[in-house]
């Protein structure tokens, strides 16, 4: 995968793009990206790609030139091909779903915004996709890039070990994930549950399950909404439910 | 404000962390941050801060010791006036809500994650928050910080000018942004409304509160729930659930 990053703030971004999994699905050849500062696409005197906005107002706008004339310059022959993402407040809330659906591509560009706001030409004429990392505002869209981009890299074919792509993440099954518990067996008197010292490998599974439900349940009821449960799963919701009543 | 960041790789933040607003908030001296890798609090030979898991699976955990001595290192004498936030993915979705809450905090500690997932301990007697910043899995809790301290940070008094912070954001209105133009009236073609040309502040106005109220109802109908909007308001949503059926 290719990734075109347009911003005013290439500076942001290698710390994040060349440490630990992107930095190895970069070594193996599994995704680079390319950061394009738009500012060098202006055709005014000053570099100036923000204006005032149309029918008054505080804050200033994206100008639609710089971006438009940047993303075409890499476009140009493949245009109908490139998904080209704006990163904004306004877009569609970002999941893993579609982190799986931009991870079959094999070309990104990222549009990221600072100041007020995008033209609107941008986001009717331009971007194919518009999205929102979620419902906070952020100085600009390039932390929302990142993490777009960190969340799709380690979906890609061959980035991940197998051991690790075969670990059960949170959202992968639609339930939050169960507690965790590692060495000591006792630290500082907080010990770890019996069952998990038990080896018994049926009471295990079966307590991971119910605390994952369990835990769902608590924190993130709309989460339940959309799974499909099997029996055993919803008899536990229910003794639940019956418990908080 | 002061933020102590607990990471595995500190080398992630200095590009987001000392550019646009967060740079400006410490030339004002209005926030500063301090990153401690909590590799080096461990007392093993070979300084791992993961371990197997108890009860088995793949991926591996990470102990609770050098977190919990991290921690205390830093908190000793004002414990208890501390938030302690452990970025996962089972935490509470962050929202600009959450965002004003933390920003009349005098000190946080972010606790970043990697691997499988943290000892469950560390949940249970260390952190004082849980913040997952959405349904996707990234590979650490670290652009989770980031993006939490960007959207804190830029709330702080002082850091955004007065033009800037009179902005009416997303979000701080419960909808979405109205569309904005700027420059020129025609572009290719693509042309800017006439009523932002027309100089008629009251059409304006009612032009954006309907365009937000329209853009909400078409892509985020779950924001319109919790709202209390005019009779107005109201009333233009209705000819819009007409003109959808």
């Amino acid at each position: 995968m290719h990734a075109d990053i347009l911003t005013l703030f290439p500076e942001m971004f290698a710390g994040v793009m060349n440490t630990s999994i992107m930095k190895k699905a970069q070594e193996k050849n599994k995704f680079d990206y390319h950061l394009i500062n738009f500012r060098e696409f202006t055709k005014n005197k000053h570099n100036k790609v923000d204006d005032y906005p149309y029918g008054g107002g505080a804050g200033m706008v994206l100008a639609p030139q710089p971006v438009f004339d940047a993303v075409e310059a890499l476009t140009k022959e493949h245009r109908e091909k490139t998904r080209i993402v704006l990163m904004c407040p306004q877009g569609e809330p970002f999941t893993q779903e579609k982190a799986v659906e931009l991870s079959k591509e094999e070309n990104l560009i990222f549009i990221c915004g600072h100041y007020e706001g995008y033209d609107e030409r941008i986001r009717q004429y331009l971007a194919t996709d518009e999205i929102s990392i979620g419902d906070f505002v952020l100085t600009g869209g390039e932390l929302g890039a990142m993490v777009v981009l960190d969340s799709v890299v380690r979906l890609l074919p061959g980035v991940l070990g197998n051991e690790t792509s075969a670990v059960e993440d949170s959202f992968s099954t639609g339930l939050l994930e169960h507690p965790h518990y590692t060495r000591p067996a006792d630290f500082r008197g907080m010990k770890v549950p019996e069952v998990l010292l038990s080896g018994d490998h049926g009471k295990i599974a079966k307590w991971r399950k119910e605390e994952s439900l369990k835990r769902t349940y608590e924190r993130r009821r709309d989460l339940l909404e959309n799974l499909k449960l099997s029996q055993a799963d919803n008899q536990f919701l229910q003794s639940l439910t019956h418990h908080h009543e």
